[in-house]
C-alpha cells in the first residue's frame, strides 16, 4: 500500500518524460494517488501529457495558470470529481527575457512582469481559487518547485531569480493563511539543476549542471529523487512542515566550496 | 568635514518630514553630500518636498519611478549636473491591494503586478537606466529600503511581502552585475516599522509598532537612526558590503521572543 | 509494508513515553525498522527505556554519548548485529547552566563546555566513530533534533542556543564528508517546543509553549508528528536532502507575528 | 574630526601588520579613538604589538582571553583608565585540530573544546566580565570577526566552522541581554578570506583565496576595508544594528557562481 493511498491531487506542469512533474505523477500514481494533470494549452500540444494521462489513468485538463477563469474551471472540476483535493504540485516557470536572451541589465519590463505572472503569481492564483472554493481538504499539501537563484546570484538565470523569490514568498504568505483556515501546508522545494527540457534551454546550462554536481557531496538530485521527495511532502509523514523552502539539492546550498572545484582553481 | 564630502546622489521617496528619505536627505546634506530629490508627480503635489529641496539646496525633479522615460530624464540630468553620481536611495513602495484593503486571499492581480512594478521593478529600472548610461561612479552605493515581511509573514502586509522579496532579489542580482562593471555596491536596508505617513496607513500599524518595539532589545529603530545608517552605507567606510539585506531593526530579526511579550502571553 | 522495511538503526535519547526519541522508536518499529536503543546509564536507571525495548523487540545498550569508548562499543555491536546501519537519531541535550539556573550573563564556563560536549560534540563523536568503522550503509540517514534558538534569542534557553548552533554546524560539516564517502546524509530537525520531560524542566516553558502555539498557523508540532517526519527522513523518499536544518514547527520559523499575539499586544 | 572622536575601546588580537585587528587599531586611531591593545602573552612575544602600541599611543595589556582572571584585570584597568568603554573588537581564533592537521573526521575532542573555548567562549567571557562590571557605556558596540564557514562547509576549515557558529550565536544571545541592559550592540563581521599570518597557516589557503576572489563581484575585501567597516560599526552611525552577522565579503555570500568559475568548469 502506498503512502498516498486515497489522496487526490492536481499536478501542474508535466510536459514530457524529462519533466519533474511527469516523474511526480508517476511516483504519486505508484503510491496510490489519483490526480488531474494540467498544463497550458500550448504545452499540451507540444508535449506528451496525454500519454502520461493514459498511463496514470488521469484526466488531462488544459489551463493557462495565469487565467482565473481557467483555474476556476479546473479546480471546480477537481472538486466535483474528488469532493476535495489533498495535494497540488506547481511546476510552472517561464521567462520571456530568458527566452529572448535579454541580459539582466537590459531587461524588457513587460516581459519581466510576464515572468512574474507566469512563474509566481500563478501559484497565488491556484491557491486563491482553491481557498475561496474550499477545494483543498484539511491537512492538504501544496508544493511549488523553486531554485536557489532566489537566494544567490547565478549567471543566465536572469529575472527567474526574482520569480523564484516571489514564489517562495507566496508560499510563506499563503501558507500562513491556508494553515489557519484548514491546516493546509504550503512549501517550496528548491531543487538541483535538472536536465529537463526547460532547464536545458538556459544558456550554459551544461557547465552549470556540472558545477553544481561537483559542489554537492551527493551530486545533483535527479528528477526521480525529487519526485520521491515531493510525494513524501504530500504524505501524512510531513503534516507539520509549512511555509518552508526545502533544499533538495544533494547538499549544494550548504557547501562553500568543494575540493573538486578547488582543484580547478588551483590548476588555473 | 562630513563622511559624504564631495559625494553626489539621487534620493527617491521623500514626502514629508516623517519620511525616511527626508531624514536621509537632511543627514546626507549635513555630511557634505549634494543630491537631487525625486518623487512621483502626485507625491510632489501632496507632500512638502519643495521645502526640503530649499533646505538642502537641491533640485527637485518629478519622476514616476516606473517610467523609463522619466528615469532617463532624471538620471540623465543628474549625470550632466554632477558628471557621475555616487549614491542612490530608493524609498518607494505602494500596494493598491493594501490601499483597497483587499485581503491576501482575495487579491486583485492587476493590483498585485502594480505593487511589484512600483515597489520593486522601479528599483531595477533605476539601476538599468543608470548602468546603461554609466551614470554611477566607481565604488558608488545603491540602497533600497526593505522590510522583514520579505522573510516572515505579517498580517496586513499583504502583497508588499512579495514586493520586498523582489526588491531584495534585485539587489543581489543587479549587485552582482554592477559590482563587476564598476565596483558599485547594491544593498537593501530592512528597517524597523517606522511612523511614516505611509507606514501609519497600514491597518493595525500601531499595535504592530508596539509589538516590534517590545521584541527588539534596542527598541524600534527611528527614521533618524536609519538615516545615519544609510549615510554610513553611502560612505567609503562600507565599500565591500554588497548584495546584502541589512537589518536595521534594534535586533528584532534575531529575537525569538522577549520577556515582555511572554508576560502578555502569561496573563492571557 | 512500512517505509523503513529492512532498515536498521540506532536511536539515542528515549527516556519515557514523552520523549521524541520514544515516539520515533515506536513509529520506526511500526514502519518495519529494527534498531538498538541507547541512552546514558543514568537515564536508563531513571527512565522506562527497558519497557520500550521490550515493546520494540530492541536491545537497549547504555552509552555515555560523550565517551568514545562507550560509542565504540555500542556502534561496534550495532555493526556486528546488523552488518551495517541505515539510520541514527541523536536526541541528546543537557545544560548544567540551565539546570542550575545560571543566567546567560553569569554562566559557569566549565558547565558551558559540558553543555557543548553533551549536546553537540556527542553528535560529532557518534559520526566519527561510525565513519571510521564504516558502520553506516550507503545512503544512510543521520538526524539530530535541534531548536530555533540556534537562530534567534529566547529567554531561558541559555547556552543551549550555542549547543544547537554547534549541532547544526556539525550536520553541515560532517554531512559534507559523509556524503562524499558513502552518500550518507546528515540533517537536523528544528522541532516546535515539545512537552517532553526535558522540555518542561525549563523555567517558563509553559507560557513559551503557548506563545509558539499561537504564532504557528498549524500550532506546535507534537512529538508524534515529529516522529513521523523523522521516519520520512530515514526513508528512501528523502535521499538527496543533506546538510540541512529542517523546520518541523507548524510554520513558526516563518511567522513575523500572528493576529493572536497582536490581540494581546493591543489589549496591553 | 574622526567618527570615533572621544570613543574608548579595547582591541583584541593584533599580532603584526597583516592582522585585521592591527588595521582596525590604526584606523580607529586615525578616527580619534583611544584604546587598549590586548593579546595572549605568547602572541605578545612573537608579534610586534608593542610597535603598534607606540604608534597608537596605546597601552598593551597581555591577557589570555580564556582566563577570567586576566579579563577581569584587563577590563578593570580599561574601566579605570577611561571611566567606561565604547567599543570592543574580538579578533581571536585558534584551532589545535587545524594546527595539527587533524582531518574533520578524526578530530581530537580535547582540541575541539579548546578551539571553542579560545575562539568563541572567549567572546562570551569578555562580555560577561564587562557586563557584570558595567564596563561598557550606553550605546557601546561590540564586534567579533567571523567567517562564512559558520553557514557553509569549506575544506580545511575543520572545527573552526563550529567555533564561528558559536561565536555568531553568542553575538545574538548576549546582544539581546546587553541591549536590554545598556543599549550595547553586539555583532559579528563575516569577512572575506584575508592574507593574515593566521589565515595563511591554513592548508590550501592560497587557492581558496583566489576562488573567493573570483566569486565575489568586488573581489575579496582587504583587511584595510574591513578596518574601515569595523570603525563604522563602532561609530554612532550604526547604533541600531545588533545581533547580526554582517557579511563584509565583496558579495561572496550571495553569489551562486560567477562566470569566472564557470569558465574553469567548462574547460575541465
Amino acid at each position: 500500500m502506498g503512502i498516498l493511498e486515497g489522496k487526490k491531487g492536481i499536478i501542474f506542469g508535466a510536459l514530457d518524460e524529462n519533466s519533474i512533474a511527469w516523474k511526480v505523477a508517476e511516483k504519486a500514481k505508484s503510491e496510490g494517488a489519483e490526480f488531474i494533470l494540467s498544463n497550458a494549452p500550448v504545452a499540451l500540444r507540444m508535449g506528451k501529457i496525454q500519454e502520461l494521462g493514459e498511463k496514470c489513468n488521469s484526466k488531462v485538463i488544459p489551463a493557462d495558470a495565469t487565467s482565473l477563469e481557467d483555474l476556476n474551471a479546473l479546480i471546480g472540476e477537481a472538486k466535483e470529481t474528488y469532493g476535495g483535493i489533498d495535494f497540488v504540485l506547481h511546476s510552472i516557470g517561464m521567462s520571456p527575457n530568458v527566452r529572448k536572451s535579454k541580459p539582466y541589465t537590459d531587461l524588457n519590463y513587460d516581459f519581466f512582469l510576464k515572468t512574474l505572472d507566469i512563474s509566481a503569481l500563478s501559484f497565488h492564483k491556484v491557491m486563491q481559487v482553491a481557498y475561496n472554493m474550499n477545494a483543498i481538504n484539511d491537512w492538504g499539501s501544496v508544493l511549488a518547485l523553486s531554485y536557489i537563484a532566489a537566494q544567490r546570484s547565478f549567471p543566465g538565470y536572469d529575472d527567474m531569480a526574482e520569480a523564484k523569490s516571489v514564489l517562495e514568498s507566496i508560499a510563506r504568505s499563503f501558507g500562513f493563511r491556508y494553515g489557519k483556515k484548514a491546516n493546509v501546508r504550503v512549501n517550496t522545494v528548491s531543487q538541483s539543476p535538472t536536465m529537463t527540457t526547460a532547464g536545458s534551454g538556459i544558456a550554459g546550462f551544461d557547465s552549470f549542471y556540472h558545477y553544481a554536481d561537483k559542489m554537492s557531496p551527493l551530486g545533483n538530485a535527479t528528477s526521480d529523487s525529487c519526485a520521491a521527495f515531493c510525494v513524501a511532502m504530500f504524505s501524512d509523514y510531513t503534516r507539520m512542515v509549512t511555509m518552508q523552502n526545502l533544499y533538495h539539492d544533494g547538499g549544494f546550498s550548504s557547501v562553500g566550496v568543494s575540493k573538486e572545484i578547488m582543484e580547478l582553481v588551483k590548476q588555473d
